[in-house]
């Protein structure tokens, strides 16, 4: 079993790319407990011991994933990952002198999106999602257009608005109610987790992927890790 | 600031399909806590209250997500989705008088895995991260075939697979090194958290959508709830 045991180092905080902790909430918290229990108590020879009492509350509990890198963090690679494929489709569209918005045009079915939408669908999975766990209003992201440097600036836009947002509101809405409104207008009941994990990452997800899938049934040279991020 | 705080009801813990506690490690911990905390202290005045230390230990706490909830939780409704619109394929393919397994055989591009081997590879990565996080072996999948009853007995076998691994396991894997292994043999390194967001998880909604996309290229006649499942 002692290989199964939760490996944490309680030495080092991880550090994300802005700095932050991820578990900078529980940290402080449990400095907090760890103060309280070591003064001494009345119960005759018991004398918690500060260290002792560390490991047991870090080592008992259970590490898991934040609502901020569950969203933020596979949205914002994500979409660098769909920038890069886009500009692929672009220098292949180049290479073979043809326009490259032919490609935005494409589509699998007739009754599915085109890639432009496909980009666009990506880029409102993302910012709405991100933007109900903060409890901000989403970014406005204008009308869809077929070419190339308005979608790119859509998805930077994009990535600009979900990294403004602060993320300790988002880490905190697993349990918050919120709603998703369809294009219908009919608002889908969620928690933030919920969300999460039925709606919007398997939305983000499908929208990225059917945009491979339509390059590469266009043509374009790209292989898994274009879509997976270098790492 | 009232509405974004984390609501949650710690009188009724959720329950799950198969009847425990998402948070009941974390639960159980934090009574052990308060237990201790509520014996009386030797400074003068101070007399914490359990009921307030409850309040003040768990409305400060970060509500997230679990292991299993981003594991377990995401394969097995889209692996029952992913079998769902096989079902489709088939009496797609029945209506129109000829084989299913034509469809098997479709691809995106020429260099792209056709559409029995997109649906062996979410079967794959999804088995695989699980049993990593659960750190057992994986279930012994047989020899991609393509035919339709071998593949959806390949996806009930994963379904079943999955859902026997120990939740605890899963839970307590966040910060454990694991290490995937491709079919050319290099393994990659992760912890439980970075296989499930950076690796797994994209790699299993890849091949999920692209079975969706190859079917509805095909003139299946498919909507976005056959992919996201019904609520």
């Amino acid at each position: 079993m002692g290989r199964k045991v939760c490996q944490q180092d309680h030495g080092q905080s991880r550090q994300n790319s802005n700095g932050h902790s991820n578990d900078h909430l529980f940290s402080t918290h449990v400095q907090a407990v760890i103060v309280q229990l070591s003064r001494p108590v009345l119960r005759p020879g018991f004398r918690p011991d500060a260290r002792l009492w560390r490991g047991g509350i870090e080592g008992n509990f259970e590490v898991t994933i934040s609502m901020y890198d569950a969203s933020v963090g596979l949205f914002v690679p994500y979409l660098r990952n769909l920038s890069a494929l886009l500009d692929k489709g672009v220098a292949y569209a180049e290479a073979r002198k043809f326009n490259p918005a032919v490609l935005l045009g494409m589509r699998m079915a007739p009754d599915m999106y085109d890639l432009a939408q496909q980009i666009g669908e990506a880029c409102r999975h993302a910012t709405v999602a991100a933007a109900l766990l903060a409890d901000r209003e989403p970014v406005a992201l204008p009308v869809l257009e077929h070419d190339m440097a308005g979608l790119q600036a859509r998805i930077a836009t994009s990535i600009e608005f979900i990294e403004s947002l602060p993320r300790a509101e988002i880490n905190a809405a697993a349990e918050r109610n919120v709603f998703f409104r369809l294009k219908n207008g009919t608002e889908l009941p969620f928690t933030g987790r919920t969300l999460l994990l039925t709606f919007s990452v398997p939305q983000f997800f499908f929208h990225v992927t059917t945009a491979y899938d339509l390059l590469r049934h266009a043509g374009v040279e790209l292989v898994k890790k274009d879509y997976l991020g270098r790492r």
